[in-house]
């Protein structure tokens, strides 16, 4: 019987150490509690009404079709019992076990509100396809709400849109909703002028895109401004409610909370660390050894945003570049060669988009703001939606947006007026 | 101040009525429960993976932006006052009253069980962009369920697809079903081959496609039967659970099915029947007089799918013909015309899809089958999708599915996999 690998998780750090195992010797399964791998960098689109969940989420067993070696399983881990080396998976109810020679565990991480888990209900986080929907509903629910309002200030509270955490995400998702609003939803309304609404972009730290150099930071901000974005820095959030939120500096009237603040390790984190007595740090990320595996456990792996190794940034190319790594020593050590391998990052840069034709870029010592990091924003984008079907729907649909100024994807799901709200759903 | 029209749903008949309105010296305001129109005659290519929510679901407001005389209102009509003239709306818990000089009534028509609601719960309907999700939910959620099942018995039951009703709907959805089964899952699962997945349509009467001329009935039968779909005629629904249904020619062990079988009118047609006396149908329509007024209250129109008149059918042409007749009314009785002007259907024909290549059309004495009717009906759905801004997405999706293999749009959403079939909202 050959050997048995399985991955947990089938985001990048997982999807590419099933596909790094493609002419291994061994079975792969891949165990993921949705159908779909999700382009995460690009959620925050599919919340404003740019793509279609299909553009971003293409389904698991579509990716690995053509790998005879690997097959995928709809489950959500329940329990790892590193002793047996099996998972308790469930799946609709049933129970069943899978057993493993190496375990690569690549189950991601959530949003984390700093124990103010209260905050969740008025702030929704932007980490599954649920959310986003969910999201999407609730940023052009507001516009309808306001066209219903005749108070004015109860209006403008609908109109204020407050993005929490200003890291790639935050800073994304505050730029597209800023042009939704100026551009996008231009003419669609009677009683307002959607161009008036407000976004706000609230960050503790002294910076917006912290982890980018100095003067792209400042790029970021005064572009986020120039697109019509009110960035608050210095700022923290003390209270969530249903009409606004209280930060240091006093009281926001918004009805559109959005938080991106922060992450927290999938609970399997937790559940290894436990088992092992590897510790954790203050987000949950398991502490591993140099090559990625579990201390005590060589045949197990801990990769991506659930991995705590020399201060990684929680980003798709160290999950992609660590789950590669682990399924390398997984052929390495089948061929004999069992020396324990250091995981070297290889940081290929990174780029956030604040708007049409605005991003900022850091590759190496290369720093590029404006139309033409956007540019290398879309042509890196468009290869990784390479092997991808429906990147063609992709680009039509960023086509309308980018060039024409219509969101395609504006449908609210869970749609009836009586519950335009109440599509957020827990976990 | 100008004449007050109103406008309930925008569906085809609300849309066209609004449409036919932009040069009239009116104000016209446009009510619905979503901010979506619906191209529902392409809802099934949701359902089956083809589509995405933005291609068939324009917002109202984009659709009516450049028409300076028309307001989008979101709201579920709770009444209608006919003596004062004015709806009362809800929206989010807060209710508002809506006045009216003229009103045009396009709610449309919901499922219908024929007195059986309970098969509701295990064999849902395909009206709404939410049934639309959760159908696609349960069609690919079983596809997933039969990959973890061992039992050979309740594999097939997995897989095994019963569709009830076969109108266009009915055999669209089946034929499509058939085709996803054999071409657009193809090597993506390891237990069993997606190909010998059983598709049923269960229909009542003696002929697929009843309203269709003989000829093109029994093609569409054979182009069913061809892409392999098992079409059981003269057979009725008499009871349906969690595991199956039992038909009048036994029991069909099948997790996964779909009520296509009929319609019920909206509940204002009760509403407005039992305020005017005007008597309904047995589907719940209101019987209009010739002119599609209201008996009693020529400033109340009924159009669409909630009109009764000359048992026209309940198709997307006759919502849009009378839609346009009941604005041209309102706009002749301004310019002083009030003679009653009967409502004349000119029946442009119908047309059904079986699979990719296989169509069936009907336009006068005109009849196609086959790659002609299909490249048909590919042309008029193109030219309907004209008024749309994501036209080219809908056709990107369309080139993936129908020239490749895969199907763009299969996320499950409501996506975790402890609820997958959790996702049917009930209204």
């Amino acid at each position: 019987m050959s050997h048995r690998v399985v991955i947990v998780g089938a985001g990048f750090g997982g999807l590419f150490a099933a596909r790094a195992l493609r002419r291994a010797p061994v079975e792969v399964t891949v165990v993921d509690r949705t159908n779909h791998h999700l382009f995460q960098p690009l959620l925050y689109q599919m919340a404003t009404g740019v793509l279609a969940e299909g553009d971003i989420a293409p389904p698991i067993r579509e990716v690995l079709r053509r790998q005879d070696n690997a097959r995928v399983v709809l489950g959500d881990v329940v329990d790892i019992d590193l002793a047996a080396r099996e998972l308790t998976l469930d799946c609709q109810g049933t129970s069943s076990t899978v057993p493993y020679d190496s375990l690569i565990v690549a189950a991601g991480a959530a949003q984390s509100y700093f124990g103010h888990d209260e905050f969740a209900e008025h702030a929704p986080g932007l980490k599954t396809l649920d959310d986003a929907l969910a999201l999407r509903a609730r940023i052009f629910g507001a516009f309808e709400m306001a066209e219903l309002e005749s108070d004015p200030e109860r209006r403008a509270a609908w109109l204020t849109f407050v993005v929490v955490g200003a890291g790639p995400t935050g800073v994304e998702l505050a730029g597209q909703i800023a042009e939704l609003s100026r551009r996008g939803l231009r003419r669609n309304f009677r009683t307002f002028e959607p161009a008036d609404a407000r976004v706000i972009l609230v960050e503790g730290a002294e910076h917006v895109l912290a982890p980018f150099p100095a003067p792209l930071r400042e790029r970021a901000r005064r572009d986020l401004e120039r697109v019509g974005v009110e960035v608050r820095l210095h700022t923290t959030v003390t209270g969530v409610d249903a009409d606004g939120l209280d930060v240091t500096a006093g009281r926001i009237e918004a009805r559109t909370k959005i938080w991106a603040a922060g992450v927290q390790a999938s609970p399997l984190g937790a559940t290894l660390a436990t088992r092992s007595g590897a510790p954790t740090d203050s987000a949950g990320r398991v502490a591993v050894r140099p090559d990625c595996t579990l201390p005590g456990h060589p045949e197990v792996f801990v990769v991506g945003d659930l991995m705590s190794l020399d201060h990684l940034p929680g980003v798709a190319e160290v999950a992609m570049q660590s789950g590669t790594h682990a399924a390398r020593t997984v052929v390495r050590r089948l061929r004999g060669d069992v020396r324990e391998r250091r995981f070297r990052y290889h940081d290929l840069g990174t780029m956030a988009t604040i708007a049409r034709f605005r991003a900022v870029a850091s590759i190496g010592r290369l720093r590029m703001t404006g139309v033409a990091a956007w540019l290398l924003w879309l042509f890196v984008h468009l290869l990784f939606l390479t092997g991808h079907k429906n990147r063609i729907a992709a680009v039509a649909n960023w086509a309308v947006a980018f060039l024409g100024r219509a969101r395609p994807q504006r449908a609210i799901n869970g749609v009836e007026a009586s519950d335009l709200f109440a599509t957020v759903r827990r976990r």
